[in-house]
């Protein structure tokens, strides 16, 4: 009636009926979550299973590229994909602040409806809570996801050796220079959009091309590739070495980071991978990439070595080396 | 370092990954979440796979009875277990408020951990956001679940008919009650518990027992016995009739619904569970649900009759009768 999120949308009765009918229900529109149950059942593909959930509290809620809503289906999506499953469900979890324009929260659900039909999944069963004015900030959602692993895909962080090549599928610090930018109310001569995606595509094309080369996949989100490299550096037991030359990034990306006092391989992706591949398929699965859209500037920027370190180190574009650490610091709170 | 969550427990860098292996790993330790991946892959028994999400923002977050984390396994494996699902795995979400004091977590996640053995499930995978001090209240968790139906069984809101008799598994209102006699700080000669408890070992004894003639079962959360009966009667198109003489009321939840100016059939359970099942099943059904410690003071309450309004109506203690609405309001925030 007035137009806000009040608290009777989270007490169980009409009114939260009502909301999750007209906003939810009609633009998530599939017929398990028809079944109207306390769950969603359903068959699924013969194969072992992925699952995976991300919460979602990004400031600002709308941003250049995508809001909340995408980026809660590509973030949930992409995580899937990174272990070459065929995302096939979601849930939506909605934490909602008394107050909160419905107008917003219906683009909102729109944007996550479109993400979820164009990703191929279905968002199949969700909840909605309200807490009171200044209790949460605008909305929280957290997606889970399941999906289907093919037979004798094995993917995992664990599985780099020395001499597998690395590759990223594209340029890298779009998503969290777009966030900051719009944060900071910066202008400039090129807007710089989210690249928040889904990568399911992608990966199918990866998976049947290469599939059997493959170590492993990951998406350089919180953190940035960065932190990706330390991690999968970790859990392999191996070193990385990268060109800074070889990385791609765009020159207004580059610009904002310079003036925002960040460097690009800190900062969070939302529609990219990088992927570990056996020597000898790395020509071939950079071919593969660069035909789908989403990898058309995917580009080999290094390797792994024996270091018993786990270092990553970075070859800079002046010839000389440097350690590329993860951050321990908070320096960009709310990306995603 | 300074015993409180800070914007770097959620950056994505080492403190992240520190507070994930000492708080979260450490409480839900099982092999799947030890893949340590962006996602957890394992097989699953045959059969169709059931799936839900709630959040939870509950209000203390630490309650008599329980807390937000064993809530949030509970109220997960309940809502699949409601499918007649056996629950296999969760996930967890956790948003939280930068200062929330790290002892206070460990304390959650404790809970969350022998609440999942407990019921059987393991978290598998987890996600966790910081967000600024007064942009969110302490700690917020979303989790979702998988299960698995046994085949032959397909219980759901809309299969209720005219003659079914229905049953509720245990006092009413507890939940609820606990909640807000410890928000307002009111003492009672016998301290109010929440029921929260995980209901797939009193479901599984009760499918094994009279499987084919349940129609559906439904836990009674927010908006309490009313609001799931009104559901109910509209989504099976029938009406209810129950009798308030055969509703289980603790005396000390009764006193305190007086007081608070709370009616029991309004208030939240987080143990309970109604079954809707074929008259022949009833007096069968009801000796299994007797036979269990969730399940002990389980009753018949009333039966479905055929009704085109698709009212829930009961009649009185003082053999009047009485039309139980769901509530349209806001009467029992963050109860969840
Ligand atoms: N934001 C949402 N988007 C899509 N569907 C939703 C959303 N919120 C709730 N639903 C759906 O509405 C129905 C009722 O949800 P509700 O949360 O009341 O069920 P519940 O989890 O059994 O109850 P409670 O949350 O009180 O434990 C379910 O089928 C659920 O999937
Ligand atoms: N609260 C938690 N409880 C249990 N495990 C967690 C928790 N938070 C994160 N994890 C686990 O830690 C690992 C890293 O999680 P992280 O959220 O960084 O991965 P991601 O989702 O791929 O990245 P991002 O959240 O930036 O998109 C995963 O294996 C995840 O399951
Ligand atoms: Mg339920
Ligand atoms: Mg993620
Ligand atoms: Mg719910
Ligand atoms: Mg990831
Ligand atoms: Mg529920
Ligand atoms: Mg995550």
């Amino acid at each position: 009636k007035t137009g806000k999120v009040d608290l009777s949308h989270g007490a169980g009765g009409r009114a939260m009926a009502q909301l999750i009918g007209e906003i939810f229900a009609e633009n998530f529109a599939n017929d398990l979550l028809a079944q109207g149950n306390d769950q969603a059942v359903f068959s699924v593909p013969p194969g072992r299973l992925a699952m995976t959930t991300d919460g979602y509290v990004v400031s600002p809620l709308f941003f250049p590229g995508g809001n909340i809503g995408s980026l809660a289906v590509h973030g949930t999506v992409n995580d899937l994909a990174m272990a070459g499953a065929r995302p096939l469900h979601l849930s939506a979890s909605f934490i909602l602040e008394e107050g909160f324009p419905l107008a917003d929260l219906a683009r909102i659900a729109e944007s996550m409806g479109a993400a979820a039909r164009e990703a191929g999944v279905k968002i199949v069963t969700g909840d909605t809570k309200v807490v009171e004015r200044g209790k949460a900030d605008g909305v929280f959602i957290s997606t889970a996801g399941i999906g289907v692993v093919p037979d004798g895909l094995d993917l995992s962080g664990d599985k780099a050796r020395p001499g597998d090549v690395i590759l990223v599928s594209g340029t890298i610090g779009d998503h969290g220079v777009a966030i900051m930018s719009s944060r900071e109310n910066l202008q400039f001569e090129t807007q710089i959009l989210s690249d928040s995606a889904a990568l399911n595509g992608l990966v199918a094309d990866m998976v049947a091309a290469c599939g059997e080369s493959l170590r492993l996949l990951r998406d350089p989100t919180r953190g940035g590739l960065a932190a990706t490299l330390n991690e999968i550096a970790r859990q392999s037991n191996i070193g990385v070495r990268i060109e800074e030359d070889a990385l791609p990034v765009k020159p207004e990306v580059a610009a904002a980071c310079e003036l925002l006092g960040l460097d690009p391989l800190n900062v969070a992706n939302e529609g990219k991978l990088i992927a570990f591949v056996a020597p000898e398929a790395a020509e071939k699965l950079l071919r593969v990439m660069r035909e789908h859209p989403l990898g058309k500037d995917a580009a080999i920027i290094g390797a792994c070595v024996d270091d018993p370190h786990h270092f990553v180190q970075m070859r800079t574009s002046f010839g000389g080396g440097r350690i590329v650490d993860w951050l321990s610091g908070e320096q960009l709170p709310r990306i995603c």
